[in-house]
């Protein structure tokens, strides 16, 4: 998918909402547990209750690999599953040598038709430009992620003055085309320097919900004229409710969300 | 398996070897193809060859997650093959939010019974401290490595003139007991500082072999008094040839380094 086609899909939906599959056996209503693959069942109903209302889905590959090959099962059918105009991005935080990156970009773009895989950037260039070479494809670097060890490392500021994802915003930018970043919402005030030296990357914002950001100000800071943002929400969505009428809530979540980012798009639409 | 387990295993076999099993269906000798797990075949017969040599085996999970289901099932019989005396690593490097490191260990410590994990620092401390929780399991956190891109952002000296893979080492060695590092054998100059800053911790050293770095260089550098080393090597030993005496061929280049580390390791045993 291009930048351009993800645009197009943002105004027809008046949405720049990410809906993470962060999908957990000991979370899912009881109900699904006794079917033959709860895991895809409940994507299943979440997805038939939300596609209108997002323009990417996130399987946090982490919740299907700890299932093992029923796991790997479970994300082929619900990567499948999912609308083809609709952006697909394998949380996987993958980065390792050339010819490793290699095969990690060949397990999402090929075995799983994902469209994006998030990468941890640590291992530099070579571990991240195989994600490039596959065409319409996008690798999504971290830069300054919500969670609070996130400050261990990223903000360490250089010799010039500069901080760790500063550092790795403005090198990695020239690795290649088809470069997102995350940014965590809960850092929402670092945004606007972050434009300033990726003024045309789409940022992949989570953070927003569970963990606290706000989506008014990532917004207000990370907001481009191609819209530049997807903003994530997984457990806030996915889990408001564990009866039967999961996917009705599910959805009632994310239209509240999809209501306030199309206030939000006002002036691009 | 703690560090003593380790150590009693290196002074009984003479030998500080890991073996990297980057098993790739391209490269293994085709008259593995026609059956049912090449590369379970392949692995075994390499097990069976070498597992007298080497205290450590270390499967490169990318290429067995690019074969989608099938790899994991072939990572499983691996797994389950590998004598219980040898030390396990998941070459996996993971790190995400708390929740989802959680599910990462959970894969690689529970689902499949690995001793260890590679884990990437970006993300920080709780990025890295739910591998902590499980007895006798290791994380083994991206220090300095061998690959070109390593230094894009590993050497950068921030204000106190601190190099980043230096306080990569200072503060995650709070994080918790059972922390290994990676330190690529293509930075064994490196090795000297490095020991002033964790003098006690294992490493495991890539980059011998294929990637050009020096044994004797890594011994001489970063051996400590319970040698504190496990030094892989992968395409060197596992594709020294490509035909039907494939395993009797790494047996000889496993041999090799194994004499070379029996005298390395003369002053401590």
């Amino acid at each position: 998918m291009t930048a351009n086609d993800l645009f197009e899909q943002i105004k027809a939906k008046e949405s720049f909402l990410c809906i993470g599959l962060d999908t957990d056996l000991q979370k899912i209503p009881s109900h699904l547990l006794d079917l033959e693959d709860p895991v895809f069942e409940f994507n299943k109903q979440i997805i038939d209750a939300t596609s209108d209302l997002c323009v990417a889905y996130k399987p946090n590959i982490a919740f299907y690999e700890s299932m093992g090959e029923k796991g790997w099962e479970s994300l082929k059918k619900t990567i499948d599953y999912i609308p083809k105009d609709i952006f697909t991005i394998a949380d996987a935080k993958r980065g390792d040598i050339g010819n490793t990156s290699k095969m990690y970009a060949k397990t999402f773009f090929e075995t799983y038709n994902f469209d994006s895989v998030t990468v941890a950037p640590y291992m530099g260039s070579d571990s991240v430009t195989p994600f490039l070479e596959f065409k319409d494809k996008w690798a999504i670097i971290l830069a300054l992620t919500s969670n609070s060890g996130g400050l261990d490392f990223q903000i360490t500021k250089d010799e010039n003055g500069e901080m760790l994802y500063q550092k790795v915003l403005k090198t990695s930018k020239s690795y290649g085309e088809n470069i997102m970043y995350v940014v965590g919402a809960t850092r929402a005030e670092s945004l606007k320097e972050i434009r300033e030296i990726v003024p045309n990357h789409f940022l992949l914002v989570p953070g927003i919900g569970a963990q606290g950001g706000s989506l008014n100000d990532v917004a207000k800071y990370g907001m481009n004229n191609q819209c530049g943002l997807l903003v994530n929400s997984s457990r806030g969505i996915i889990y408001a409710d564990s009866t039967k009428v999961f996917a009705i809530k599910a959805r009632e979540q994310a239209l509240d969300l999809q209501q306030k980012m199309k206030a939000l798009l006002s002036s691009l639409l």
